[in-house]
């Protein structure tokens, strides 16, 4: 008999079927006995009275996570899970296990404190709710590319071991590496700019590294980045453009793709307007003056309060989830970013807030080398650890800019979730790096 | 006047179009003088016998690498690349270059040792031939994805700062995690072992980490591993027909959407036999007995030379670029391999030669908890470092297994290069890790 999936099962009405996975649940209640089984995708619901049926668990005390090949004929009831359960049942036990697992997995919510569940993620990510979530991430890595491809980008994987702390200058882990220093790469910055020279138009998805020592609900210190560079724009705007369509292609594709896991976890996913609302930083500023009698102006940056009067006003006056504020202050930005030139001291880069929280930081960057230079001297740090990166500027980059997004982030916020470490797999902080 | 693709030009035979790219080549003949434009798809030929229309150019000084905006008429010419060139050409500079790149990328090879050509890949992958074989790594991630997606599947990103270094017990990186050691992961082994857990089928593609003091054609520090693990396997039969599955469907891409990069690099692609031959390790020592009059029988592993043989043989005999050579000694294989129960001392792994060299490793893993306690003890290792690993095992996993794919490796082999730093896009080995 071909084993089919829980997902499957609906396929399969009247006929007897083979299904192979965890026991999720089993519940003996004398008259009627209930045995859910977890496979890869879903659960699927058996039922019997007859308590023989189940007698190579019971008999040998067996239990949850218990790996099983379930038999059985799938019956149409409106009342089981799926409106399909299995009658007429054969067991065969593949793995025993007898000790119930560390945190309870086979109820709706997992009710265990964050670190215990963090410390059991191994069985924790077994919960259907746990799951779905990892299951969607692989849904935004799929939209991500699918957008780009068809844009005719090209998919990179850069190093992450690099020869020096350059791109901020702190906050990096330190590798030996044979006997001499080298670092993690923080961000694949450098080589997707050096790689809009080969192919125009790159995107990477890989692990970033940041030795900050956040202790927040929204840092880790090692995470998916998504990253996106591309040559010949016009400015930032030609840039947030396709950040708006690769947050749309994620949001469809999930819709699209992931139905099942976005109704498991009642997500309602944010509609992304063709043209996501913008407004300059200083006119933010100038904003939350008049509607809050708060004077921000002079500020080099927005406050996470800043962020949330304004995705307020978004949804008030555009009816947007999103809104990009563009054109912050030079200070703050990276020596890459290229200045606005028709307004001294501010840059051409955005981000882009989602319900008043930052999503998406990106921008138009410097491309000529004269400019490099200069930025270099202007910000005190010396040439010498950026001659590789500066080869790509003196041997002709057209103007380019980019973004990254937070796959976590991302994750956490369009879940609503209390935690990015409920979006990580396996989160790596401060205090944890197992498992 | 919208911008074109150079790939695109054969399609606008007679109309007037825009080009963006690179001056890749910029021949002043006096006559008839020709420049050819690269973006970031390919090259075009333009021709003018007016000098003047190259002014902007030729006048400020300005040569190869410039980033220019090439407008001009399209006409068939058989004698040009491709069958089309341009005429009447109206050129703006975009971004000007007057340096000559610090080793030549417009000849159809390039003219530079290796650590020249290394130390300079920021520009040299940017030359045709370097870039096709960048192309193809993407061709061979999109086809992995989507034979495994197709195939039901899931992409996990797993941590890649470890607790511990735990795998091989050495050959680890060491990283300063905010004062306390930890370790760069040398594969998702564990990892993508405990997803089977929750998914059933897993795949991961990312970096790896290797401290291997290796100086090899073949070696190199940090490379991207095309990683596999899957549930409810009878054995690694099971592993090597998804295996054979997965090097067919990379193939199938690249030959279906990569054609152009194949061209460019003269690539022949192997054919993968419905059913790869296979032949186990003993019988394989008793083959190279026969053969060859060497005597390898009792030795743990193959060599190099006993690999060529196998190859020579698999290609003879059956007509395979592909053999599979099963059941390694378990003396060899890592701790959590699953032994040929019906073979003591020999295992269920395999090795996938291609023409005659190593290009897959996998197998079946042992699933049952007390089987891991007692591979420990055998290994001689402490079990708490393992501790979270053997959760998953603890509380049920069905029997497993999978494989890994260097994809450098992979690229090397398939299009027959002679370094395994040419199929790497910014290498690390023991002496380099810049650019």
């Amino acid at each position: 008999m071909e084993t089919i999936r829980t997902t499957e099962i609906g396929q399969h009405v009247g006929q007897r079927v083979q299904l192979r996975g965890w026991v999720h649940n089993l519940r003996l209640l004398g008259g009627v006995n209930f045995l859910v089984l977890r496979d890869g995708w879903g659960t699927a619901q058996a039922v019997t009275q007859d308590e023989a049926a189940l007698a190579p668990l019971t008999q040998a005390g067996l239990g949850q996570e218990s790996v099983i090949a379930l038999e059985g004929l799938v019956v149409a009831e409106p009342q089981a899970p799926g409106g399909v359960e299995l009658h007429d049942l054969t067991v065969t036990v593949v793995t025993p296990v007898s000790e119930p697992p560390p945190i309870p997995i086979n109820k709706k919510q997992i009710k265990a404190a964050l670190p215990t569940l963090l410390d059991h993620a191994v069985v924790a990510n077994r919960h259907p709710a746990r799951r779905a979530v990892f299951r969607l991430a692989a849904g935004v890595m799929a939209g991500f590319r699918a957008t780009l491809n068809a844009r005719g980008f090209t998919e990179i994987q850069t190093p992450k071991i690099v020869a020096s702390a350059t791109e901020s200058g702190s906050n990096v882990f330190k590798i030996d590496y044979f006997g001499r220093p080298a670092y993690l790469a923080q961000s694949p910055q450098f080589y997707k700019q050096i790689m809009v020279g080969v192919f125009e138009r790159v995107f990477e998805v890989g692990p970033v590294f940041r030795a900050e020592p956040h202790d927040t609900t929204r840092h880790v210190n090692e995470y998916v980045s998504l990253d996106v560079e591309f040559g010949f724009i016009q400015n930032h705007f030609t840039v947030m453009a396709t950040a708006r369509d690769v947050i749309a292609g994620i949001i469809d594709t999930l819709q699209g793709s992931y139905a099942a896991e976005l109704e498991l976890l009642s997500a309602r996913l944010p509609a992304v307007p063709a043209a996501i609302p913008h407004i300059h930083f200083a006119e933010a500023q100038e904003l939350i003056l008049q509607r809050h009698g708060v004077d921000v102006r002079g500020e080099p940056d927005l406050s996470p309060q800043d962020e949330r009067w304004l995705g307020a006003w978004a949804q008030e006056e555009h009816g947007s989830d999103f809104l990009f504020v563009t054109g912050y202050p030079m200070s703050k930005r990276p020596f890459y970013t290229h200045p606005d030139t028709s307004r001294p001291g501010y840059s051409n880069s955005f981000d882009l807030l989602f319900r008043g929280v930052e999503l998406i930081t990106g921008g138009q960057r410097l491309h000529l080398y004269g400019d490099y230079l200069d930025a270099l001297a202007r910000a005190g740090y010396p040439v010498e650890p950026f001659e590789t990166y500066l080869e790509a500027f003196r041997y002709g980059m057209p103007p380019h800019g980019g973004f990254a997004i937070g796959m976590e982030r991302l994750l956490m916020q369009l879940l609503d979730l209390p935690n990015l470490r409920l979006a990580t797999l396996f989160p790596r902080d401060l205090n944890r790096v197992a498992p």
